[in-house]
């Protein structure tokens, strides 16, 4: 099955206490992209980019077999860029900038050779965009939706539009707690999953992740990381190694989504352990099998 | 084998956005007693009370087979009294008043009966009077610790006496930030383990506990309750939890550590479902077995 990815391609410019690092490649779909190809090798992004967005950074896509062809280039224009800067904890971060540049004009048009995609995984951007995505698609199989609160705020109803539409909803934990109007986690669950998306997942963060389905909650750990260098990407790298698992085994049970909130989680631990997409570009299969490994021992109950 | 509780007994007046609870018998020796008594029966608690604990309190205790020969009662004083008031989000509390009373003259003696226990539980009091409770114990094969901010920033060098003697030690996370001066969860372990503890568990609160030894992490989660009423007494009923778990099976092994923090978890869980000590009253094993099994089904991976 292949996966079509629609979200945002960007340049960012990152400050920790650990370092800075400017124009670096990110955007939603690019984390999601990157993250899911170590389990699948059938991906379609679809975006835009400006002059900026070079050969050498559609070759790093493409050396990780990802079909761009869905990729429009502005010549004119200049890629979306932000940049941020994370506080002493790692936890919070601040955006001194953001230039919507293209991105302000996106139309987001899926080549005709997409249009039968059967897993559409709908990155953050305006919930209208994410159903015009949704209307140029035939028969979609599975349908997977992020956010963020600015969309939440800014346009509740067409967001809610959206997740009529959609199977699987991720979100963090504040963004849940807005949606919903409840602080309570497992009624936000109930609340949201209300509005259309059977499965969801709310992401804690350093905390690990929750999983509501018909069948109950799961819980994820977090890896308990020595060093995190950088978190900015990690929601979407997330959410890329999940429906990466998922494309691959082909069958969407409770065991195989619990699987994949665990190969999200360690595919997110290795994104924040270098700047921006740095470590999700060298990875080996056998290092995501083991840091799997490593999650399933971090709660491991053995009789 | 026995269990000695040491630590505060206390009324408190608890107020949460669902309601109040004036005068709720508290303190942490207490939670931890009747934690632990539904694992084990043969508890021995020290601590002091003035003359408005009366026979029923005391009564309480009786009915869970909590041994109160170690407990002095002041008949000319008044128990240790904390007021505070849960927030919104029931994750912060604003302390609204404390008054010591008996608990400032507070001088521990072990009865004589007590002093060959082999498991002590050093409840969050004065580092200098866990110090006089150990040097009265003759030979004790597991001691138990927890503390709080108070003490670490008010008494670090007499906590870290303490803590050379403490093989198993039970803080939460903002306060293994503080004293260890990293704040980062992993880094902060090691520095805290090599103080003492090999053994040392980080309470999160809502977001569950990580469990250090020398064989590694062990993630457990926390249970997604609906309704929180009242979180007072959950790191102490935890630590009791633990504590009788470990007691109950006499041996301690990496597998009966990670359940007892599940077990532990478990009563927790039951505490902040009611105010004070209320839910930890009337319970039974089987709905204890339940909520344990509830806590292994929210990380399974079954293959």
């Amino acid at each position: 099955m292949s996966i079509l990815v629609v979200g945002s391609l960007a340049f960012d410019d990152i400050e920790t206490p650990f370092g800075s690092s400017p124009d670096t490649l990110g955007g939603s779909s690019t984390y999601i992209a990157l993250s899911a190809s170590y389990f699948t090798s059938d991906i379609n992004m679809v975006g835009v980019v400006g002059s900026d967005f070079t050969d050498e950074h559609f070759g790093l896509l493409h050396s990780r077999n990802i079909n761009t062809n869905g990729i429009q280039k502005v010549e004119d224009g200049k890629t979306f860029r932000w940049a941020g800067r994370y506080h002493y904890d790692m936890n919070t971060r601040d955006t001194l900038d953001t230039q919507l540049n293209v991105f302000a004009d996106f139309d987001p048009h899926v080549p005709a050779e997409y249009r039968s995609s059967e897993i559409v995984c709908l990155g953050n951007i305006d919930p209208e965009l994410q159903i015009k995505v949704l209307d140029q698609i035939t028969a979609p199989k599975m349908v997977i939706c992020d956010t963020m609160n600015f969309w939440i705020e800014g346009k509740p109803e067409e967001l809610k539009k959206t997740l009529e539409r959609v199977d699987i909803f991720i979100i963090n934990d504040s963004e849940a707690r807005i949606l919903s109007g409840d602080p309570n986690l497992v009624k936000s669950a109930r609340i949201i999953r209300a509005m259309g998306p059977k499965i969801l997942i709310i992401k804690k963060g350093e905390h690990g992740a929750l999983l509501f389905t018909d069948n109950g909650i799961f819980a994820a750990p977090a890896y308990p990381l020595e060093s995190i260098y950088d978190p900015t990407g990690a929601g979407d790298t997330f959410a890329g190694g999940f429906i990466g698992h998922l494309t691959r085994c082909g069958t969407i049970t409770d065991l195989e989504l619990r699987k994949g909130v665990l190969y999200g989680s360690a595919m997110a631990s290795f994104c924040v352990e270098k700047f921006g997409t740095e470590r999700l570009n060298g990875l080996d299969l056998l290092e995501i099998e083991d840091r799997y490994q490593s999650f399933l021992d971090l709660s491991r109950i053995d009789g």
